[in-house]
Formats: C-alpha cells, sequence, structure tokens
C-alpha cells in the first residue's frame, strides 16, 4: 500500500548492522541522568559511551505506542499520529527569511507572530508548530517562551513544544497547564529531539527528552545525518548508523516511562560532494524517506520524515519540483508526522512567507490524491453514459450539475486562467499569487476565543520571565 | 511494487462497464476501411457505429505485444517501450510558445529547430518528438514533413511518426526508408492516435490508425477525455468510458495486423469547475495515471499517460510542483511511454524552452530516486562505521574519498549554492538558470553524422512536397 524502496532482506541487513553498532561501538549520552538510567537498568556503560544489546533494545521498543493522540485546545483540532494518515506541521528552525524583494533577512518577532498567524490560518497544516524561525531582537534564551506564547494565543491547533533543555520542557508544561486549565494528563504537544550524528546526543536534547519522558509528552527523536559528511557516503550506511541512534534514544525514552508516545525520525540525506553543503531537495532524500518509513513500519513505530524540501533560495520552479518530489514521496511512504510540511528554503536555513503557502498548496494537493477513487456503480454511471453516448457533451447533465462543486479539487492559488487570462491578468507568477494569498489570510486573522483568565495568566507566566 | 489507486474489483466494475458500453452503446468509427474491417470479422456495425463483444475485444487484445523496441539510427538510442521503465519524449503540439520576456508568442521554423536540437541535447528524453510547437510561417498541410526532417537531422534519438492521416503516416515510412536505407522491417518510430471523446474516433485519426497498423508501425491510442464536459464528472466514470474508446480502437489496430505494437492511452483529467478549462496540474491527473497504468496491466498492455504537466503559463513555482506530481506519480504508477515529460506549460497550449530543460531536470530526479538503495555489506558498511565511532567524520575515509564523484545524483541546474551564495551570485531564479543551460546547450549542437546520400535524399523528399 505504502510505497517501498527496501526488500525484506535489506531491512534484516540493515538491522543486524545497527545491533552489532549499538552493542560494539555503543552510542554518546552526556547526561548524568541519562547514563544513570541506562546503568539502573543493567545496561553496559564506560564513561558517557552506553552499549545496548538488541534483546535489551527490542524489550524497550515493545512499550512504544504504534499511535497517539495530540490534544488541542479546540478539540476539533487534534491530531493522531501514526494512524495512517501524515500530520502536517511548518518548517521549524529557519535562522533566517527570505524576502522576494530583497533577499535574505534576519526575523523579527513581529514576523514570528505573523508566521504563526499564517500558520493556523492555512488550511492544510494540522500543528502551527514552534521555531519557525529564530526571532531577533529578543533575549535569545527566553525567546522560546514568547514563541510558544504566540503559537498559544493565535492558533487552537496542537503546538510543538521547546526542547530548550530542561528548562524550556518545564516551561512548555506550565504553559500547557495554563493553557489546558489543570494537570497534563494526556499529550498536548510533541517536542523534536535530534541526535548527534553520528551515534551520539547533545546533553541539552538529552535534558529535553528526559523531561518529555517523564511527562509522558510525545518525543520525535530524530537523525540528521549527511551522507557523506557526518555519516556514510553510501545511504545504506547511513541508515544503518542512524537507526542505530534511535533506537538508542528511544530506548532510554522507554526505560525512564514505559509507553511514552515516541516517533521515529529522520531528515538523514547526502551531500552536495562538491560544495559539501547539504542537499534536502536531491533525490537521494526521497529515497532515505521512503526507506524510513519502511523501518518505522518493520519496528512498529510512528515516524517523522521528509517534508517540504528545497535547496532553492527562493520560490522557483526548482523550488516547487523538489519541494513536491519531497512532500509526495513522505505521504506516499507512509511517514506519520511530517514537519517541514511548508515554509523551508534554502535547505533549512531559511524560511519563506510565499513558500509557506505554496506549500501548503502541495499539501492539501497530495492529501486529495490519496483519498483516491471513488468506484461504484453510481461513480460508474453506465446510464449516464449510455445515456449521453458517443459525440454527446456531459455538461448539463443532473449528475454533473449535482457534483460539480464538490467533486473536484479547487485549487487555492494555482492559475487555471489559461494563456490568455494569464497574458490579460498581468502575467503574474506564482509567487505574486502567493504573497497576495497569504498578507490577505493574514489581515483578515482573528485570534481564536480565550478566556480572559487563561489569557492573563499565560501573558504574566511570559512576562515575568523575559524581563 | 507500482503505485495503485484501484482494488481489484474497482476494476472488474470498470472493465464491465466497459463492456456494456461497446455492446449496448457502441463506438463511431467514421472511415469506410475501419468500418469494412470490422464487418469483414463479424462485427455488428450500424452506420457508421460499430458494437463489440467482450469475447471480440478480448480475442483481438491477445495478440498485444507486452513490450517492443522503437529502432533509433543510432541503436544505442533504442528504447523499449512496456520493459518497466519509463521512455521519456518531449511536449507535443503546442500551438503557442510562453517566451519568459514577452510572455505568449507564435513559435516559427526556427524555434522548432532550436527545440529539436534541444531534444537531442537534454539527457533525460530518450526520444526526440515531433510537433513540440505548431510552427507557423509555413504550409501548414505539410509542416510535418519540415517537422520529421528536422528531427531526422538534428538528433539520432527514435523519433516520432506524422499522425496526420494516412498521408501523414506513408510520407513517414516514406522518410524512415530513407534514413534507415531500406524497408522497415521493425518498429521505427511510434505514433499518436487520439480517440474523439466520448465513444469516438475523427477520419483523419482512423486513417492514420490504419496506416501505422498495417505497416506494424506502433501506435498509441490515447484518450484526452475532460471530466465534467466530454465525459462523465466522475473519474469511475471517465475511466469506463475512455477504457470502452481506447478497447475499441486498439480491436481495430488488431484485426488489421495482429500483433500491431499498440499503446494503452490517456491523457483524460477533470476540468476546473468555475472555468470551464482542462486541469492537468490537478490531484485528479495524477489519479487518473495511476488508476489508468493499473488498467493497461490488467490488460496486459503497455501504457501512456502523465508527464511534466501543468496548468501554470510561466515556469514558476506552480508549473515546478505541478509537473513533479505529474511525472513522479507517471513513473511511480509504471506508465511505459511518458509523452509531455517535458516542456508543457498552461494546459498544453504553450511550450517553453525554459520548461523544457527544468522538466529534463525533473526526469532526471525521478528516474534516479527509481534506481532505489543498494543495501550490501560494502555499502551497510559496517566496518567503516564502528571505525569512525561516535562523533567522527566520514569526508576523509578511503570509501567516501572512492565514491565521492559516482555515489549521488548531480544536479544540471538546480542551485545548492546556499542562502550565501544566492545573495552573492545576484539572486538567479531557477529560470535565469534554465535559460543559460538551454542556450549553453543549443550553442554547442552539433548534428549527428549521417551520409551524405542519405542527408541529399531526405533533403529533396522535403523540398519537393512542400513547394
Amino acid at each position: 500500500m505504502f510505497q517501498e524502496i527496501l526488500s525484506t532482506a535489506d531491512i534484516e541487513l540493515i538491522h543486524q548492522a545497527s545491533m552489532k553498532l549499538l552493542a560494539n561501538v555503543g552510542v554518546e549520552f552526556p547526561h548524568e541522568e541519562a547514563l544513570a538510567v541506562f546503568k539502573k537498568h543493567g545496561f553496559k556503560a564506560e564513561g558517557t559511551r552506553v552499549y545496548l544489546s538488541e534483546d535489551q533494545v527490542m524489550k524497550a521498543l515493545e512499550t512504544v505506542p504504534a499511535q497517539f493522540t495530540i490534544h488541542a485546545r479546540n478539540p476539533e483540532r487534534n491530531v493522531t499520529v501514526g494512524d495512517g494518515t501524515p500530520v502536517y506541521a511548518p518548517g521549524y528552525g529557519a535562522p533566517f527569511l527570505v524576502d522576494v524583494e530583497v533577499g535574505k533577512r534576519a526575523p523579527t518577532m513581529e514576523d514570528y507572530h505573523t508566521l504563526a498567524r499564517l500558520a493556523h490560518a492555512l488550511p492544510n497544516q494540522d500543528m502551527s508548530g514552534i521555531l519557525l524561525v529564530e526571532p531577533g531582537g529578543v533575549p535569545s534564551g527566553t525567546a522560546y517562551l514568547q514563541m510558544l506564547h504566540a503559537h498559544m494565543v493565535h492558533s487552537d491547533k496542537p503546538f510543538i513544544g521547546s526542547a530548550e533543555g530542561e528548562v524550556g520542557a518545564r516551561h512548555t508544561f506550565e504553559m500547557a497547564n495554563i493553557l489546558f486549565g489543570g494537570e497534563l494528563d494526556r499529550p498536548v504537544t510533541i517536542c523534536l529531539v535530534n541526535s548527534l550524528s553520528p551515534l551520539g546526543y547533545s546533553t541539552e536534547m538529552l535534558g529535553a527528552l528526559l523531561e518529555y519522558a517523564r511527562a509522558r509528552q510525545p518525543v520525535v527523536i530524530a537523525a540528521l545525518m549527511m551522507g557523506g559528511s557526518t555519516g556514510p557516503i553510501t545511504l545504506a550506511g547511513v541508515l544503518a548508523t542512524q537507526n542505530a541512534e534511535l533506537l538508542a534514544g528511544i530506548t532510554l525514552s522507554q526505560l525512564i516511562s514505559p509507553g511514552t508516545p515516541v516517533v521515529y525520525g529522520s531528515t538523514s540525506t547526502n551531500i552536495d560532494m562538491k560544495s559539501g553543503a547539504l542537499a534536502i531537495g536531491s533525490p537521494e532524500l526521497s529515497q532515505m524517506v521512503i526507506a524510513h518509513a519502511q523501518l518505522a513500519r518493520h519496528y512498529g513505530m510512528p515516524s517523522r520524515g521528509g517534508g517540504s524540501l528545497t535547496d532553492a533560495s527562493y520560490p522557483d520552479a526548482q523550488a516547487g519540483f523538489e519541494s513536491m518530489m519531497g512532500l509526495l514521496t513522505t505521504v506516499n511512504s507512509g511517514i506519520s508526522f511530517v514537519l517541514h510540511a511548508a515554509g523551508i528554503l534554502s535547505s533549512y536555513l531559511a524560511f519563506s512567507y510565499e513558500k509557506f503557502v505554496l506549500d501548503d498548496e502541495i499539501c492539501g494537493m497530495v492529501r486529495r490524491l490519496h483519498e483516491g477513487i471513488v468506484v461504484d456503480p453510481e461513480t460508474v454511471a453506465y446510464d449516464v453514459i449510455a445515456k449521453v453516448g458517443p459525440g454527446g457533451n456531459y455538461l448539463m447533465e443532473t449528475q454533473t450539475i449535482k457534483r460539480c462543486r464538490t467533486e473536484f479539487w479547487q485549487p487555492n492559488l494555482c492559475d487555471r486562467a489559461g494563456l490568455e487570462g494569464w497574458m490579460q491578468g498581468g502575467r503574474q507568477t506564482a509567487v505574486d499569487r502567493a504573497r497576495a494569498r497569504w498578507q490577505k489570510l493574514v489581515a483578515a486573522h482573528e485570534d481564536p476565543p480565550m478566556d480572559e483568565t487563561t489569557a492573563r495568566q499565560l501573558n504574566d507566566f511570559v512576562e515575568e520571565r523575559i524581563k
């Protein structure tokens, strides 16, 4: 049903290599509490290096939920990760914006609020995100509080939590407690923990992982291995190495708190061997996504990978075709959680307002494609076809009129005016239409209703900490 | 292995509806010889309407080859249709060009020669095509002779034959006789015969079909049904109707000459219900392509469908993502023959030099994606990974150096310069790079060698007929 690229034998070879790496080479966990957890459960550890046996890993994986729901403050916006349909979330972590007028520029907190409003308004983004860009002009140590606040206020879609160590995690939960009005008893956010390839984790990320696991809030554990520099030049080698990294981190999550929702994640890809730069619009990225989704299914876990990804620095044809290759392959492969579903340019270095709405259109198209074709006596429509007969026209048929508003996907910004219409309309490009659309959406945005006490408490919480 | 959208039961429902249509409603064949062939074989015919029973159709399909080779004058350029890999051919039949400077303009014969040279130069186009655009400034009745000549002279890739009735077909064979130096004893071209939806064929197309079948030269028989106007508004209904049309035409080809290579083709899609315009960048187009490829496999025939298709009138992000959705789905679905693999804009109304090279890049990316991932002990590379260990780098490893030039796909025009590089390079867009690339390719083009006698005979043949 889902697209595949690995045979059963391929998966077994990769699995065996990962198990040998975990047992013989080990993984770096430079965090005292993490090391203590491993040791308490009888894992071999030397310094910060932990060694894991196949039995230990496979036992830990048994408690990973195959799917879970992230609750939003508006229950209609809840999302389920791992049910066979993709959850789309915006781009994450871009240090820059690309402005179609001036090119590269630094994002401000004002940009951040605009982007958070847009994340709410765009119809195909299921989550509103966090860290869409890294806003300047605010203290960097507490910027995540202002970002969390922006998502909680401007949107009732589920948000992504902070991964800024133990403190970022705890602040996320405290703010969520205010937003949901009580102690958290179910998943209300998700956090992105990245490994430090090859075969390690950073202290900060482990801090976040421990807190999320203790709170039983979901965590994506993902590798971004660069094949040819931080990973082997062969994709099979990248898969084996990142699989070892990921399974080690996932094992830790289950040791801390069995049943913690975790997602098996990857954004690993090749580097361009001419420049050494990360290549996220490459066919290799898509190959990795397919293989990664297969491995996740093999282990019975939800997956994260892919997105609307490009190496282009402007929302042009390259950005369009690379992003569609990435996103369509992501969904064809059955990936559960799609971070970077919209907005990314320049190999994760930049976010773009125009790309955000263009990619949201891609998300909608791909979703519609996967709804399939209904084949039943009514849709096969023998009687209609026989009645119209050879040379006839269906425009005025009752069936056509009845279904004309609902049968087909309707674009939000794709041009279908035709050649003459395009000439008469002043030869607008997709960027022109995208800009008009985001400006209109932002102008029309209204924050979803929030009771005054909650609003004040959230505001006070953030104000007190950013002074 | 290939992407699917229909269940076995869906296929059976569609098949049964088609069979009922063929038996009870019939198909229009307004061509005396075609009617005579049907009658001679015992088919029921009334006026120009032919009725086909399931037995008659299924018997005719038995002689359709599952695959066939089209021979080029350079045998290294031969292509096989139906072997499980796609054959890419350029866009076809565009009445206009889109010039990035001025927009819509009429193509000249000079444009035609430039495009034919480009079709030869582009690395991912397997055939050089015909009727890339409809050139103005030459007598329209004999323009196909000049086009055939352009493809034969500028390229040694296989060309597509003329479908301009009996005469176009015969001239194609006579010119091929000159080119190949003797009577045709194997497929050396392929012709595009379109049905006239719903449930009919034009006299001219039937003329071409008869000649190609008699000469045992391959024919694509394809429907372009517009769901909601020339076809039912439901995709299942479109599939049932076009399947009836196509099987009727294919039956005729096998009655004339059993074993004639034919391709089961479709470019059917929905219309935009707001404008009534054809929508070829739609998700419905992609859904139709997947279903069509499945039906072709069900009947054991090679298929044609999809391509790098867009409704955009400029090679922008929309053109990029719509074209990638179409082409990637086409290849994922296992379509055998991909007409319109490159160059099309504005719902088939226009061809673009820049889009031609951008789409060729898409073709290459998709082909590379389908090469898969090699998983064996050498590529899994346990020893290399164990040696590098946690925190290490692979850049200087022997394996990396050995494979650094060959392991990954190399773009021809995708920008991987990064954000700073893009800013410093003057913020070029994909259109800028595409223009530079096609101009360079055309400037560097040299016609493949051709002996003087053949060149003179081809030239004389065309000159005599266009006076």
